[in-house]
């Protein structure tokens, strides 16, 4: 039976010589195609996307998920200087309602979760009885029997109601019909304001507000997948390409665009992808999240074993790695890296970022050689670079 | 709180003027870009499938699974004269091993699967409390104690998983490193034979046996997503690309090629899609599967749901549908059908399909409709078109 928390088969470079396919991001063209179907959902947006001249998708709780407009290099700079609307629709929501949604919401999460306030926001790694890390969603309570949990990209829905449905809670868990559209850049607080007057500007961090545009009321919290600062906005499917156009007729002076989670700008700044970044092979602790995690007073799910990997302390960590020499290709599979030839861990993102001149990655790096300035290197696809181990992301 | 059996929002039609992405499927060119990255993970034979020279995927279970080489069209032509070999390593395993997994295993589905023997494959609707589907695997039986749950696209684990840790089940449930490779086609026989000698010919339909080939053993069934006769290989990850390069290498007089399941076949054919066809909004008395369905008898998750539904009886069922007219666009949302303006179903998949000249399509249709040779309108995002329900699949 295999160990659940064992390292992820990272095998030493294979060289894939005479295969066509390792194209790198600034070369578009080069991009598989994918084929749609219902199965992969559109959005209420999708028209939105379409006509703004969407350029590639990513999958994504089995939705489309715009990742490239002009070029992820100029889509990064503009998001660092203007205001993006994102379709970030398939950020799905789970629902819990019902008496014992605060009970159930605490046993899916490490982190203690009993103070939270009506409106507020939180980060919460969700684990399985081994510790690792089955999403890590931001959690919103709207009333105090009532929860929507925005997920990152697996069924977690079908763990929630598993648990509630074997345990015959009194609770009802369902994805309700809300599509988040994310307002992200410095001139994101301008561009809201406009909207949504001058009392969205007094929403802080991680918190939430109902706030009416054109007699539709929307949940608005400020959040989302970027440094740059701003809002999501969470949608009810009926009215989505309304809000859309109002943001995008609203903010022609501030030169507002479609955009989308950024890959160069998220490994700069730090934010981890489930799937990429971390997996069910993962735990909390490795992935940094140790600051939400409570085992030694929260009852969870994972309880024990959080509480094992905790005494014992993380055996490897999520860190910066800057990769030299050549831009890398699509980091489309985990590149080993490795020290005098021995295996010490593994990228699992990275791209080349112009501002930094050097290609960002996100890696997990074994103990004894995690420490910012150690020297590895990185095998990719299309040959070894040399890459250093960083203590701080880049933004 | 919403009712999760209620019909899905279907709206009648939007025609969407001026929106250029409406791609038919016989113009690859004109699909959409997939940004490719860790979290859409590749295969052990991915480096097969891009030397084959593959055209396009689709996503599922979080994996790249090719849908085109050549053309859906010549894919087709071919799969029906000759021997494909498909990549579906996105039919994830879900292990079940211990002494509460079959018990465990009873519990997920309705279909009573006390009789199940050592080998033996079974198809299995999973539901939730409210009998809504929630995957549609195949079920095999390793052993007295131990089982795969072979997976359509969502996580059925996290459903499995949720139900065993809050029941406390000593049971242990995982994604092993498995990765199916399916040989198709009518002379799928000659070739499995070839490789794993005549005892291959042996398994009957929907059996599994374990077999050598160069000293690796396999699990080998005769399944697979077609009707055109195969086997389904359960492959270690490490031996992918060998066997794939054998059976490649075994099969040229045979025309044997890379291939995938193909979209006119599986329409054709009746075969239908988790996600495309049927979702959560669906119980399995109106997807067709009855026979699969023992809730007088088995005491499992959505027994009461599915007896009441049984009582009552499906208020609309999966048809097979004939659109005339133009050749329709790729069907990647739902399309409303309506009799004289009333919107009466949807339809889910579709395309033209040469051998019958007409687009074959499958829809969800009320009862009052359902019956063979009914005439109803078809609404595609292009424009209507006159189409009948049949009574029987194409092929």
């Amino acid at each position: 039976m295999p160990d659940r928390l064992a390292r992820p088969k990272v095998t030493l470079p294979q060289r894939e010589s005479g295969i066509a396919s390792t194209p790198s991001h600034g070369d578009l063209s080069d991009l598989p195609k994918l084929s749609p179907s219902r199965r992969l959902r559109r959005t209420p947006f999708s028209r939105g996307v379409e006509a703004a001249g969407v350029k590639a998708y990513t999958i994504y709780n089995h939705m489309l998920l715009p990742t490239v407009f002009e070029s992820i290099k100029a889509d990064c700079a503009h998001l660092k200087s203007h205001v993006q609307v994102w379709d970030v629709s398939c950020e799905r929501q789970i629902e819990v309602t019902g008496p014992d949604a605060g009970r159930l919401v605490q046993m899916i999460t490490p982190r203690d979760v009993s103070k939270i306030s009506n409106g507020q926001c939180m980060y919460i790694p969700v684990v399985n009885a081994r510790g690792g890390m089955l999403n890590d969603p931001v959690l919103i309570r709207l009333a105090e029997d009532r929860y929507w949990i925005s997920i990152a990209s697996s069924d977690l829905l079908l763990w929630v109601d598993g648990i509630a449905t074997a345990l015959g809670l009194n609770v009802s868990v369902f994805e309700p019909d809300i599509h988040p559209l994310a307002v992200q850049g410095p001139k994101a607080d301008e561009l809201m304001a406009r909207l949504f007057g001058p009392q969205v500007l007094d929403i802080r961090f991680f918190r939430a507000r109902e706030l009416t545009f054109e007699s539709s009321s929307y949940v608005v919290a400020r959040s989302g997948y970027s440094k740059q600062g701003g809002f999501e906005i969470y949608v009810n499917g009926g009215g989505g390409m309304a809000l859309w156009q109002s943001l995008m007729g609203a903010g022609q002076d501030l030169h507002v665009r479609a955009g989308g989670p950024n890959l160069i700008e998220r490994i700069e700044g730090g934010l981890l992808g489930f799937g990429n970044d971390m997996t069910a092979d993962n735990n909390p602790y490795e992935c940094g999240l140790e600051k939400f995690c409570q085992p030694q007073t929260v009852d969870c799910i994972g309880r024990d074993a959080l509480l094992a990997i905790e005494k014992q302390g993380p055996q490897r960590k999520i860190r910066p790695i800057a990769i030299a020499g050549d831009k890398v290709p699509i980091c489309d599979r985990l590149w080993p890296v490795t020290v005098g030839g021995a295996l010490v861990g593994q990228v699992s993102s990275a791209i080349y970022a112009p501002a930094q001149q050097v290609n960002v990655a996100i890696g997990m790096i074994d103990k004894a050689h995690w420490q910012g300035g150690t020297s590895v290197v990185v095998h990719c696809q299309d040959g070894d670079r040399p890459a250093t181990v960083n203590e701080e992301f880049w933004i």
